[in-house]
């Protein structure tokens, strides 16, 4: 039964964001991280110079066998390059996978974070319809932005260009307000983190008698109000509170419909920052949900939040450095 | 080089409409078709029987092997039940692929006419795209309703109980007029070749003066105001013509930049009654989308019109019979 010899395998993952490098190295279920800032002024040599002594550093015991990159990026996976990493500048079309095989002496592939969030959760998630691989698994990232990625039969769905689950785009609001993509009333523009806070901000600051338990909350400055405040107002019953997160959550539900819609997936699952709503998101999201969606069953479809947490881009680089070891 | 006897290899295709029925014998790239009405009230007794003889007297020369049904209602593909066809009488929870299969003593399939039909025009699509099948493959019929279908990897998109691409129901006006389905703004409420008739007759209806152009077109018939009508005084310059067609193609454009966020597919065919409209279609259509899609490269995403006519469900059937004989 034993195919070879049971050598360890080592994998490299690396998640390169916008403030944050990321580096890690398992080894047989077992993981070593490295996190520290985007070094330098974050040009691509400074940052491919530092990866490479990183990943020399992790792998000076145990040598790796390939390496996984997410970058939150427009991005090719299939040629290995970087089209556009705006945070970071002159990364304008960079052949990272090669500079960095080259360098390492390693297969190296690359993919963008919500796709590598999305293969991770996928490998970690808990849904009685993960049984049948052909029920699309669907994952959305809840966070500043809004991203997402889409697996159908084990794989990660990519389309022309690496585009496809590019949920924040999807339009909830055709009249609604620009979003800098360009479209009007983009998801991204009517239920990100960012929006929720700006929103909660203008609001209070047009009423400070209805802001008033937000205020509070946070010791008396309007500028402290983020997503966090208005969630915690819609827990705790604020009435101002509550509409503006209801009004994310319903916009959020005309986008997810939209979703479902097309791929009626087996599984849904909410990451980034307002996942850790929990509840106090699934079940207002569940019942919206059922105003949008009758063609489809919407009870068959398991709604979750994510199991793992800022990481996730990181272990999914992992997952894809894995994938390439596969024989 | 040769496998096997190169024996013929017989396929029957049916098609259960709401008003015809329509059955197909296929044998070595030759075609026999039967179109006739649905028989006597539209039972499923009555028309699983009438589906028997027609298929004995096909076969009667030329055996066939397998068997593909088309019908345009909720089913459960993977069991070959009918769940619901409310366009004829009973038609609730049929075991239909056991019952025919059981009759015909050959292997029975079944789908719904969207995604039959999406198969029929992947077979027959032309597009740079296609030779990269991991790009989604898109069908839209845009006709009374508006239905569709997605091909991944050469095999159709399913999802939850047969409920993927029902592109129809996607929110493009969510403070629209409700849709029968029970959302609102859905895409057929908004884009579909009934709502354009309605619409128009009700807007000439307001105004005989605006209405005019279309009048004439009818004879003076203002309820003989179609979505042809619209298309035809879209073609010649009416104005009122153009504004309803312009804001059903708008509509259309939102729910296609969705299907696009989420699929970056790599093909979008048009078929249905109104993708006879052709350039008066594809032409403002891609130009309204330029207004919706930035993360996705339109560019890179081939749209055409359907290739095949009203038989696409039945010639996608025969397609169904294939996949069953293939070992």
């Amino acid at each position: 039964m034993v195919k070879g010899s049971m050598k360890k395998r080592g994998l490299l993952g690396v998640d390169i964001g916008g403030t944050k490098l990321a580096v890690a190295l398992e080894v047989d279920g077992e993981r070593i991280m490295r996190k520290e800032p985007i070094p330098g002024e974050g040009y691509p040599s400074e940052v491919i110079d530092r990866v490479v002594t990183i990943a020399r550093e992790l792998t000076a015991d145990s040598p790796a066998e390939a390496v996984g990159i997410s970058i939150g990026g427009p991005l090719d996976h299939a040629a290995g390059r970087i089209l556009d990493f705006p945070h970071l500048p002159d990364w304008i079309d960079i052949p990272l996978a090669e500079i960095l095989a080259e360098r390492l002496e390693l297969p190296v592939a690359l993919d963008n974070d919500a796709n590598l969030g999305a293969l991770a959760e996928y490998r970690h998630a808990v849904s009685n319809n993960l049984a049948d691989p052909t029920l699309p698994f669907v994952y959305l990232t809840l966070s500043t932005g809004i991203g997402g990625g889409i697996i159908i039969d084990g794989g990660l769905l990519h389309g022309v260009r690496t585009g496809a689950g590019e949920l924040g785009h999807i339009t909830v609001a055709p009249n609604g307000p620009l979003c800098p993509c360009g479209n009007r009333g983009c998801l991204e523009r009517m239920a990100s983190g960012t929006h929720i806070g700006n929103r909660a901000r203008e609001m209070v600051k047009e009423s400070r008698t209805l802001g008033g338990w937000m205020i509070e909350r946070e010791g008396g400055y309007i500028d402290a109000i983020t997503a966090e405040t208005v969630v915690a107002g819609y827990r705790a019953g604020d009435p101002l509170a509550t509409e503006i997160w209801l009004d994310a959550v319903g916009a959020l539900s005309i986008g997810l419909g939209s979703i479902i819609h097309v791929l009626a997936p087996g599984t849904i699952v909410l990451g980034g920052g307002l996942s850790l709503a929990g509840t106090a998101l699934l079940d207002p999201l569940q019942e919206a949900l059922k105003r949008h969606v009758f063609y489809v069953r919407l009870d068959m479809i398991e709604v979750a939040t994510a199991r793992l947490g800022h990481d996730s881009a990181l272990l999914g680089a992992l997952e894809l450095a894995g994938e390439m070891t596969v024989e």
